[in-house]
């Protein structure tokens, strides 16, 4: 194998794929890249599609950020859809590939291959997950699908089930289209990564919203009528009439085809990777949905399946496959969502979570304005601080407020990122400006209440 | 001296004064601490009262944070208004003050001073500047008078001389009244301490809010009427009429009785303190407006009269002064400014102020959306890099855009305070939610086109 004429072949071509694809060719632009993908589509944005749903994004071809012939035109990546890639043989350097409209089957040689074969919904594992009113929202498809029916059905009411944050998305789209939505929700309070105080004061949001939330339940059936519609979900706790079902239970890392080549897979369910995003075969990488990464927080593997994680893991698989040196040194989880009229966001690590890992935490609550009260838009913000009391370090923050909490929060993640300790973090230097800021930032205002706790 | 029973003594009670005395009673509590202020006011929130003059704030006795019976009585600190202090004499550690009501002086002993004395309007030294349509906005009174001016007379023009950014404030104050503005500036571009594409994207949004901006202009006389107002502002470029004058040309440091009192002055005219806030002179600290603090970006002194680093300062001062070890490590600048429609944001230094100060910069510009296109509210932010060639470390920025700027900025505070390279910025974990911020945030796309540029 020579530099020059490298083979690169990148397998699914969703999200860390295309971006790991164009990256390898804009590192080496001799290299020889293929892409293959199973589904028609090729990137695609697929976290815009909530607002699909909503109507706030009209035209969804638009979302399409690459048609296959465009992606292959700007970025020289021979790009192939419909095609499945069915095994790996790393003792050979090849893959089996089935052209999914030919049916045909072939091989392809590689000298490096990434997978990047992503996510997919997690299901219940009951009869009716089938029925054409009952949607996952992962792929295009099924975008497609629920904006179809919705259009031809008209439906009036829908359950999601799932209070995570896709399901949140969900539920905002729905609402907005003036549908009754109930949330099934195996919890006692949504999204159970997050704090106490942010998923308490989401429930407020959903109640205040009129989406019915029913916790603590477990979803039995999925009856259908005689024309095969879902028409009620049965529950533990009785049954939901519904013209329509949204699951949204998270997603599991698709890693199939990597076991089958003995790639290693973690103990969270995705492949494992060096910080080069190599795997443990040779000439092999992974990146995106299908891998675990390192929380750089704990320095421990996190399954963390978001679009940013994945695209820069992507590039450094990309560089890497193509002759590069590049590190992708993880992640803390940085997050941000909107419900309704409220903006909740999470960067780094959760109490709970901090406790596991064996930290001893300090935390903290802050209610602050967002500027002086005497400023046109001035808003709560609470921040909740989750503390290291060994080291003084801050591990993690929810934030929630109408309008600021998403930027307060990449403030945070940069701190967190940064390794700053809270004595660290009360010296920053902020801007005041009345009309966006107090004088003492709440960040700084939070940082200099848990000081004092420190020192007690 | 006993540590009980310290006598610390505040000269200056507006900003970093009162925040000084607080944080020395706090610290200890047994400390016999007086502050002594030379007007009828403390801790005023002057940098709202721009919103005040445009009507935004309505009710002006609520910028008074706390009057001097509030403070005296939640605080514990003996509060003396309309007392000035004439004389610090270290040898004997005793100050003279004159009571402004009675015009009594008395002598009054210390065991540790803090010097507050803040800044002062910078004046023009021209004839007409007490006129009574004539007005600085730097103290309460001042406010004040504008205020009463506006009611009673009701002004149709304005002249504002100076493009700085308290003037900017004005002008949107005065626009909102639908007072005509004429803004006389003594250079081609408006806030000279930006750079040229903020200055000149500032300059466009005052065109398009009707604020005549004159540039490269020098005032030479205040015209008055038989009335006594002023009501030609003349200049080498012509006279311009107007119904009142708002002089707003900067401050400069009140040093006078630091100077007299042995208390080394700066070249940039401000106080020189260590870490500890204290000056040359045994048991005398300084904070705020009067001093020069360190700029953590180049560790070379800054003149930064801002509230905020004022009071970060004062705290350090008055622990300190009460027995404490608390340092102050500097500022960066970071400011943020509202102008009409924009918000321009700057932090850490300049590209022309890198120069001067030896660094070899590299600076680009990003054009990118707060968030992806199709969600609705989506704009164009603006960021301007500044990067030192040899380090790679980000040593400043300016943000400019409708409405996510300031956060932003606040964000690359921290990397900037924390020496973050430009390469470290690029990989780090940041938010992306469709209804907030893209993939890639402008932050991330900017540090990978100038890793790009630095490769070269």
């Amino acid at each position: 194998m020579t530099l020059k004429n490298r083979r690169i072949i990148v397998v699914g071509g969703l999200a860390a794929g295309p971006s790991a694809a164009a990256k390898a060719k804009r590192t080496n632009p001799n290299a020889d890249v293929k892409m293959y993908e199973a589904s028609e589509s090729i990137s695609y944005a697929i976290c815009e599609t909530p607002y699909l749903i909503g109507g706030l994004i009209e035209d969804e071809s638009k979302l399409e950020i690459y048609s296959p012939q465009k992606f292959q035109k700007e970025k020289d990546v021979n790009v192939h859809t419909l095609h499945l890639v069915e095994k790996i043989i790393p003792s050979k350097h090849k893959i089996i590939v089935r052209d999914l409209r030919s049916r045909d089957v072939f091989e392809e040689e590689y000298d490096k291959l990434i997978i990047a074969t992503g996510s997919r919904s997690r299901r219940l594992g009951i009869d009716g997950e089938s029925c054409r009113n009952v949607f996952n929202l992962k792929y295009r498809e099924d975008a497609l699908n629920i904006l179809n029916f919705l259009k031809t059905e008209k439906p009036k009411s829908a359950v999601i089930i799932g209070g995570g944050y896709v399901g949140m998305e969900i539920a905002e789209g729905l609402r907005s289209r003036n549908i009754e939505v109930t949330m099934l929700h195996q919890f006692k309070l949504p999204m159970e990564g997050l704090e106490q105080e942010s998923r308490e004061r989401i429930l407020a949001e959903l109640n205040n919203n009129d989406v019915q939330f029913i916790p603590n339940v477990k979803v039995e059936a999925l009856q259908q009528d005689a024309t095969g519609l879902v028409k009620h979900v049965i529950t533990d706790r009785g049954s939901f009439e519904s013209d329509m079902v949204i699951i949204s239970i998270g997603v599991l890392p698709n890693t199939d085809l990597a076991r089958d080549a003995n790639i290693r897979v973690g103990t969270l369910g995705g492949i494992i990777t060096d910080e080069r995003q190599q795997t443990n075969v040779d000439d092999i990488y992974a990146a995106g949905d299908c891998c675990e990464v390192k929380n750089i927080v704990t320095n421990k593997p996190i399954y963390l399946p978001l679009a940013t994680v994945a695209s820069r893991a992507a590039w450094v698989a990309g560089e890497n496959a193509a002759g590069g040196r590049a590190v992708f040194k993880g992640a803390i989880r940085a997050m941000a969502v909107k419900i309704f009229n409220l903006q909740v966001a999470q960067v780094g690590i959760g109490s709970e979570e901090a406790s596991q890992y064996g930290y001893k935490t300090i935390t903290e609550i802050v209610n602050a304005r967002s500027k002086n009260e005497l400023m046109p838009g001035s808003e709560e913000v609470v921040i909740k601080f989750i503390v290291d009391k060994t080291s003084n370090r801050l591990l993690g923050a929810n934030l929630f407020s109408c309008c600021g909490a998403f930027q307060r929060a990449n403030t945070l993640a940069v701190a967190i990122q940064q390794k700053m300790t809270i004595d660290e973090i009360s010296r920053l230097d902020l801007i005041y400006a009345p009309p966006f800021s107090p004088l003492w930032d709440p960040i700084l205002i939070g940082a200099n209440q848990i000081k004092k706790k420190l020192l007690l």
